[in-house]
């Protein structure tokens, strides 16, 4: 009996990883929370942020530029102008962000980068097409954009989550909303009290791994590198559609405003057997966060 | 103007770090949220496992005997039977967990370990000495149990919840609950679907930067290692109080039942200025962890 269950483990840790995956691996039967082809929509070129790290680490950030204009703007700017071209990823502080940009804070913006954008924490106007079943301790309801985003909102203003994998703006004490020189990348428990306190301008797609498993940093209980050796050198940073058409990236997100996403938004407030036996009956929305995939 | 601002950020981060910190450096007006030195409650030797892997990378972890007795009851003989000398590390899963204990599935249990313990999964009463002031998806009701844990409740039974650090028991699919030998830690955002799926054995109090920091496994979208030479070997697993006195390390929890620690939970919910403009009202139970440190 013991040595058949824990023989079996390896194919309950299989169920265990589709119940969490993305996409489900299409089975015979369709289930309603299945997506159709035309779900999947494309990311633009020009909200797709190639970072390259040392070792050729890859990490694909989709920008939101319709939810912080100014900073996303500033970033294709800094990016454009290769301005973290030799920087480093210099913080990693465990269960909290990994950190990047230029560690000497003394490297100039280049032309047409605004020092100082509005606070683009939150704005006026709240359209998740989906709806999860109950709120969280940060907001009275969080649900999904049609254009693949997760939001947050108390009945009056909307915003961005600090979930796991989201890009924001390190910044200095306000009225510092940070130029979007130096940003971070959440990696432990989402830090959902910087919510409306800073602004998120984006949310690694691909390649986190390469961020969330770099040595913690130990410096002053920040998570900061005590020694430069320790920098992740950053070889470059790229808008997608800065790049030659044939080295593009391509990613795709899911339309959220559809029946079959909605069916997909319960499936993950209510995992199922086998592994399952007690469904939650809600989520966080930082543990239903829109799924993504290269375009196949 | 912008050469201040981003001269300044570290500075800032410093500020925001301390915000963060579990325990803030005292200042000259103590705080109402301060604890006293009375409020550091010792952790039990027998509570505390010491699992120490290659290069001499020690893990910390606070057992949970109260709450899942059969289970930590197993995983002490396991420690004494010397079960995980030289097992490993085998899965390393992204946003998830780092699993550890016996690959092959084969090692035979020493004897006195129960296969399979009752599923410890939750209990009858829901004894939290604090009440964070807004509920969850998962729950209706999150606070602190006065020994150090973090508690959850549906108004009917009480859980453990997988935070940030929590320690449970793999398992089969049900009928299995898990022997104690194959053990994970939870290294991203909480994945609180399986509370009450799964039991909760302990938390990780010092040392989790050496499980989170490992490269990510890619075996069949589980974080498994697909080559067996990535394992991390497991020199040893003790519990303390099998170790000598003098090697024994020691930790503190802080006591929960007074007001000091009432008022720690409300600064968890309401950060404060000059890094933090809007204080959320509230907190999620995993961003309001137990503080925990060595002992002095």
């Amino acid at each position: 009996m013991r040595a058949t269950g824990r023989r079996a483990s390896l194919r309950v840790m299989l169920t265990l990883a589709l119940a969490l995956a993305l996409q489900a691996t299409p089975a015979a039967a369709p289930k309603p929370s299945d997506p159709l082809p035309a779900d999947w929509k494309p990311v633009p070129d020009d909200e797709l942020l190639v970072m390259t790290l040392a070792g050729d680490r890859r990490v694909y950030i989709r920008l939101a530029p319709r939810y912080a204009p100014v900073h996303a703007a500033n970033i294709r700017k800094l990016a454009a102008a290769r301005w973290w071209d030799g920087e480093s990823v210099y913080r990693v502080h465990d269960n909290y962000v990994v950190q990047w940009g230029d560690p000497t804070e003394k490297k100039p913006l280049p032309a047409g980068v605004i020092a100082q954008p509005p606070a683009e924490y939150d704005w006026p106007v709240y359209d998740a097409v989906t709806k999860l079943t109950r709120s969280d301790p940060y907001s009275t309801a969080t649900g999904h954009s049609a254009d693949g985003w997760p939001l947050a909102t108390d009945g009056k203003v909307a915003w961005l989550p600090h979930c796991y994998a989201m890009v924001g703006v390190a910044r200095d004490l306000a009225p510092s909303t940070g130029s979007g020189g130096d940003l971070y990348a959440v990696i432990g428990h989402g830090p959902r009290h910087l919510d409306r306190n800073i602004a998120i301008v984006g949310r690694v797609l691909e390649g986190i791994e390469h961020l969330s498993s770099l040595p913690r940093g130990t410096e002053g209980g920040l998570g900061l590198y005590k020694d430069k050796r320790q920098h992740v050198p950053i070889v470059s940073v790229r808008l997608a559609s800065d790049l030659p058409a044939a080295e593009r990236p391509h990613f795709q997100y899911r339309a959220a405003d559809n029946a079959r996403f909605a069916a997909w938004v319960k499936a993950r407030e209510n995992r199922e057997p086998p592994f399952f036996n007690l469904p939650s009956g809600g989520a966080d929305i930082c543990n239903a966060m829109p799924p993504v995939r290269r375009t196949p």
